[in-house]
C-alpha cells in the first residue's frame, strides 16, 4: 500500500468536499497497519463512529497506539469523517487524494518531485479560508453578513485552492515567521527557519536546515544548509519563465532581492540583487580572475563553487570561480 | 442617481464610525430601484429596523429580491445600519460615502482612476483590525487585557485606514494566496490571481485576468493577460518617485524582482531584476539589434511590443523590438 | 530600578512560560512607583489575586492610576500573573525579561542598540501563535483535531519565538498594513507607516516619522523622514551578509527593490533596483558629474548628501554628490 490517512473534511452548503485534515497520515504503512484497516478498498470513503470504533481498536490491537487516537478523537466529529486509501501513486482523481499528499509532502514522508500530483489542480476547488473555516466563495456573503448582524467578524484569510501549511501540520524543528505564506504541501526539513518574507509553495521545499527569507517556487527543492536572502526569487515551472526545474544544492546563498533561473550546484553564491537567468550572458573568471570564457547562464546550471556577480565597475555580469582556467574549459566543453 | 448602498457600520467607543460593510452596493441604480429608497435624500442617514423592514418591502415591489434580501438580512444588527445615497460622484465627505466608492471599485462597477477619491484620507479613520472586529487603536489596550483575563486572546491584524478586501468584498472568479495584502478598493479582474507574494492597493488592480505575484500601487492599473512576477514592482503616484500615473497593456511580462517608473503598452516585457525608472537611459535596438538611439525611458512610456533588458556583457539597458530603425526613429520622433 | 512589568503570561501544558504581556512596562520608574512595588526584589515571581490587590492600592497611593488600573484589570485572570523587576540592564536569563525589554523597545522607552538582549534567543521558546493564544508546536496536533471536531478551526498564525507587535503593542500614531510581519520588539517612532510589504525586526526601527514598504533588519535604526521603497533591502547582522550594524540617517530614500549593506547618512538615494553592498566598487562623481575616484561602498558608510545609481549606459555603480572634487577627495582621504 502507498499510503492511507483517516481524515477530518469540511462541506460546503451544497455538499461539496472543501478541504481534508489528516491528523496522522500513513506512508507506505507497514503489514500490521494495512491489516488494521481491515482490508479497506482503495479510494474515498465516509466511514462512521461506529466504523471509528472498529477502527480505533483494530490500531490498537495492531500495536499502532497513535493511529488509535486519531481515530478514537475523531468520533463525534462535526463533518465527515474519511479514510483514504492509495494502493499506488497514481494521478489525483479526488480532493481527498490530493490532501492526502500534501500532507505526506509535508510530513516529510516524501521529497517534493517525488510524487504524482498530476490532476490536483482539476480536483481542488478554491476554497475562502475563514475565521469560521473553509467555505466556498460564493457562500461568504451571507456569512459575513449574518456574523456582522450579531456583532462578530468573518475574517478571510485567502481564497486559494491550497491552504496555509500550518493549519494542517506543524513539522518538527521549524520556524515560520509568517504562517499564511507557506502552503500546504511545502516540504520544510529540520532546522528551516522561514522568515516572514519567505514563501514556500506546495511541492517544493528545503532539505534540512536552513534560513529562507525568500521564495522557493513550485517544484523548487533547497539543499541543506542554504540560505535565501530577503525577496529572494527561484524560477518555478508554473509560471512565466522557465520549463527546467530548479535545484539550489548544499551550503548555497542566494543574497536579498537576488533570483536565479538556473538550478546550483553546492557552495555557490548569488550576490544581493543579482538575477542570474538561464539566458544571461556570464563570463567566466579562473581563480586568478582570467576571463576564461562567455557563456549563458543556463550552461553553469547545477555547477558548484560558483560566484555570480555584477561588476560595479562595468555591470558585466560574471562568474568567479576557484579552479583554473583549464578545468574550468574542460568542465564547460564537458558540458556542451 | 450615482450609487446608493446599505450597510453595516461599526462604532468605536466614542461613538465615532469605524467602517461601513455595504453587502450590495448599487452603481447608476435603475428608476425602479431609486424609487424603492422612496425619495432618500442624498448622504448618509442611519435606518432603524422599522425603515429596514419599509425599504425590504420596496425592494421586493420593485423586483429586486436580493436587495430585500440584504434590508431583511440587517434586521436586528447588533451595530448601526447606514444607507448612504450619492446623488453624484463629488469628493468625499463622509466616511461612509469612502466606503460605499471603495466598494463599487471592488465590486467591479467602476475602474481605477474613475472615481472621484478626493478627501478619502481626511475622512478615513485609522483603525485596529482585530479578531473583535474594527476598533479605535486607543481601545485596543483595555480589550487585549480583558481577552487575556478571561484565556482568550484579541488578535490585531492590521492597523490601518484601510481594511482588507476580502473581509468587505469575495470577486468572482478570483485567487488570493494572501488576503492581507490586498486593501479594499482593489480591482481584481475575473480569473485575476494575486499570489501571496503580490499586492494590490486600493484604486488600483487589474481589467481582467492575470497573474498578480508583484505590487500594484495606487492608480496602477494592469491589462489583460499580463503578469507580474514575484516582488515586481510598479511605481505610484502615493509614496516616493513619480507624478506620472502608470498603466501595464494587455499581455505584458514584468519578471520577478523588476520594476517600471513607465508605462507598458501591449506585449512588453522587463526581464527579471530590472528596474526601469522613467530617467534610466535605454538603448533602443531594431529588430536587427542595431542601435537606433538612446533615450530615457520615459520617451517610451506607453509603447508596444517592447523588450526591456540590461545587457549582462555590458551593463547597458537595451529595449528591443520587432520594427526597424526607420519605423523605430519615426516613432521616437512622433513622441517628442 | 532599570524597569518592571506586572504582566500575563501563558503556559503551556508542561508548564513551561510561552510568554508574557505587559499593559504598561515601566522604564526607570520613578521614585514613588518603586515604592509602590514594596521592595520587590529583582527577578520574576508570580503574584496571586491578593497581590494585585495590595498593588493596585498601592499604585493608587503613590499617585499612579494608570498603574493601579493594570494591577486590578489582572485580577482573576486564567493564566499566571507575574511581576517582573529589572534592578540593571544585565543579559537575559527569563522569558519574562525578554519579554519585558521587548515591550520596552516597542513602547519607544528605549532605541534599538540600547538594551543588553544576550541571552534572548536562549530563553524564547519557539512557539505557535494560534487562534486560541500561544501553545507548544507540540501541542497544535490534538488540539487542532479537537477544534475540527466540534466544528471549529484552529488558525495557527506562526511558530516562531517571536510573537506579532499589535498583539502585545499599539504604538500612538502608526499605521501597520500588515501585523504579521512586525516583530514584538521593534521601535515603530510616532508617524511611521509600514505598509503590506514592509517588514520590521525585533530591535529595529525607525526614530520618527517614515513610510516604510522595505525590511528593517535586526539591530537596523533609520531616521526621520526616510522612506524604505517596496521589496527595500537592508542588511542585518543576524544572517548572511554583514557584521557591520546598518543605520540610515534622515530624510534618505532607499528605491522599491533596491538595498544597502552599508549605512546612509542623511539625504541619501539609493535608486530603484540598486543593491549597494559593502564591497561593491563605486565610482564617485563630484556636483559637475566628473570622476573623483573608484572606492568600495563601505568607504562611503555613513557619509551625507549622496545618490546611488547604477548608470545604464554602461552598467557602473555611481555616487553623485553636491560636493566639489576637492571636498571629495579630503572627505575620503580622512576617512582612510
Amino acid at each position: 500500500m502507498f499510503a492511507f490517512g483517516l481524515g477530518l473534511a469540511t462541506r460546503a452548503r451544497d455538499g461539496a468536499l472543501l478541504d481534508v485534515f489528516y491528523p496522522l497520515p500513513a506512508f507506505q504503512p507497514d503489514a500490521g497497519l494495512v491489516q488494521a484497516l481491515g482490508g479497506a478498498a482503495a479510494g474515498v470513503r465516509e466511514v462512521t463512529d461506529r466504523d471509528l470504533e472498529t477502527l480505533a481498536r483494530a490500531f490498537a490491537d495492531a500495536g499502532v497506539p497513535e493511529h488509535a487516537a486519531v481515530a478514537r478523537g475523531c468520533i463525534g466529529a462535526h463533518g465527515p469523517c474519511v479514510l483514504t486509501v492509495l494502493e499506488v501513486d497514481g494521478p489525483i482523481a479526488h480532493i481527498a487524494e490530493a490532501y492526502l499528499k500534501l500532507h505526506l509532502l509535508s510530513w516529510r514522508h516524501c521529497l517534493p518531485n517525488t510524487l504524482n500530483l498530476d490532476g490536483i489542480f482539476a480536483v481542488l476547488p478554491n476554497v475562502a479560508w475563514t475565521s469560521q473555516g473553509p467555505m466556498a466563495p460564493a457562500d461568504v456573503g451571507e456569512q459575513a453578513l449574518r456574523a456582522r448582524v450579531r456583532g462578530d467578524v468573518l475574517k478571510v484569510h485567502a481564497v486559494d485552492k491550497f491552504p496555509p501549511l500550518l493549519d494542517y501540520v506543524i513539522p518538527s524543528g521549524v520556524r515560520i515567521g509568517d504562517g499564511s505564506r507557506i502552503r500546504l504541501g511545502a516540504h520544510l526539513g529540520e532546522g528551516t527557519t522561514v522568515m516572514h518574507e519567505g514563501f514556500v509553495n506546495f511541492n517544493a521545499g528545503t532539505r534540512g536546515a536552513g534560513m529562507i527569507e525568500g521564495r522557493i517556487s513550485q517544484g523548487v527543492l533547497v539543499g541543506e544548509q542554504s540560505d535565501l536572502g530577503g525577496s529572494a526569487s527561484t524560477q518555478g515551472t508554473l509560471s512565466g519563465g522557465g520549463k527546467e526545474r530548479i535545484s539550489i544544492g548544499e551550503s548555497c546563498l542566494i543574497g536579498a532581492n537576488a533570483g536565479t533561473g538556473i538550478s546550483l550546484g553546492d557552495r555557490c553564491i548569488i550576490e544581493a540583487g543579482l538575477y542570474v537567468t538561464a539566458s544571461t550572458p556570464v563570463c567566466v573568471l579562473d581563480e586568478r580572475g582570467d576571463e576564461v570564457r562567455t557563456v549563458k547562464a543556463r550552461e553553469l546550471s547545477g555547477h558548484s563553487d560558483l560566484l555570480f556577480l555584477r561588476n560595479g565597475r562595468n555591470g558585466r555580469v560574471e562568474c568567479r570561480t576557484n579552479r583554473t582556467a583549464v578545468e574550468l574549459n574542460q568542465e564547460l566543453h564537458a558540458h556542451n
